[in-house]
């Protein structure tokens, strides 16, 4: 290694990818912060991320602005599809179609560019919600096409695919995260937070954070509307 | 199959993916064509893409404005780098990181949304250029990670990665074409291509394909500056 270490680190402004912010910085890289503005319901996720990516102290932050709802189909993009607030069956339909393909695919690029050693992406497998490109048979298979889809894979440089939450409950990440001194107050991860980042605790990923944090037997800084 | 058969098909405007389309739809596809705007230097091959699909009668036709160039790192993206107007060793300075793996995930997520079979990309393992992104182990693992990415997949329905054009001479991807009628005057392939549509006749992509035209024994409708 003869440069410092980089790492592009996808960030959402949500608890994971705040978490794994905060790993990657640990292990000593200069992380270049990527946000995506996809047209998700709540906007106060993107400037939780910003926050985030500042306190961090990162190299870089950009948000790039990214037309999930021209291709349509998800909850999360299409506001003519309710969020629901109980839990389903199969695959839910917050799920936004290939979102982590199209998340890492940039990811990729930027990655040539600053000549990344690693890429960190916050993706869970246990509290995965059941959506696919979670899973960590699919996580293999973007390192596999990252070795094939680069100038540096064809020069023999791999960039490594870090996904240091997969094996993780949320009450773990959630532990690990405050042994890094993440500040969970400034992360949203409700899917249908107001304006001012305060979450609905009904849906899905509210669920899933509250009981990470009863399960941590922490106390969860969750402001939320009620 | 108890529905139509669907596919998203990549359009550049150029040779290659005008003769990809002509294929889809002789092989009976509904052709979902889908095309980018991310800051090429040439915006007469996205007029060139919007002519193609029109006159193809395809099912629909999206164009995408992805920020390519927010990224960065290629010749055809950031006007401070020179496009070559001779052969260059290695991997040219026209490649756009990861932009094939940016693409193929855009046409995945609208697969899903669609309901495609196939996704065909015009790419091609001769002439190309010395991308990566284009070779045939590329395609493979680009196939792997789609069969894990979506909700088809999980359910055990691949959508099928086509390349038709893999194997071919830009020679025998002419033949094809002209069999199948494609209207090659109203393609560009110029990387610095002015308002018009006309060529340089210098750059890289100008040579493959004029020597494709004079290999293939036909006329050359291109139309170039001087």
């Amino acid at each position: 290694m003869d440069h410092e270490k980089r790492a592009i680190v996808l960030v959402s402004g949500g608890l994971d990818s705040a978490t794994c912010l905060a790993i990657a910085q640990a292990e000593g890289y200069a992380c270049y912060a990527l946000s995506f503005d996809y047209g998700q319901r709540s906007v106060s996720e993107l400037r939780a991320a910003e926050r985030l990516a500042e306190a961090a102290g990162v190299a870089e932050h950009r948000t790039l602005p990214i037309d999930m709802g021209a291709i349509g189909g998800s909850a999360l993009t299409d506001r003519a599809i309710a969020v629901p607030e109980e839990e389903t069956e199969g695959i839910p339909v917050t799920y936004v179609p290939a979102r982590n393909t199209v998340f890492l695919s940039y990811a990729l690029a930027w990655a040539e560019v600053v000549e990344a050693d690693a890429i960190f992406i916050g993706v869970n497998a246990l509290d995965y919600s059941g959506y696919p490109d979670c899973r960590p048979e699919y996580i293999n298979a973007f390192q596999a096409l990252m070795d094939l889809a680069t100038k540096a894979g064809v020069e023999g440089d791999t960039i490594e695919l870090r996904t240091p939450l997969i094996d993780l409950t949320k009450a773990e990440i959630i532990e690990v995260g405050l042994q890094l001194g993440v500040d969970y107050s400034a992360t949203v991860s409700c899917y249908q937070a107001d304006e001012q980042g305060r979450a609905c605790g009904l849906c899905d990923s509210c669920r899933l954070r509250k009981k990470g944090f009863a399960d941590a037997g922490g106390e969860d800084p969750t402001r939320y509307r009620e």
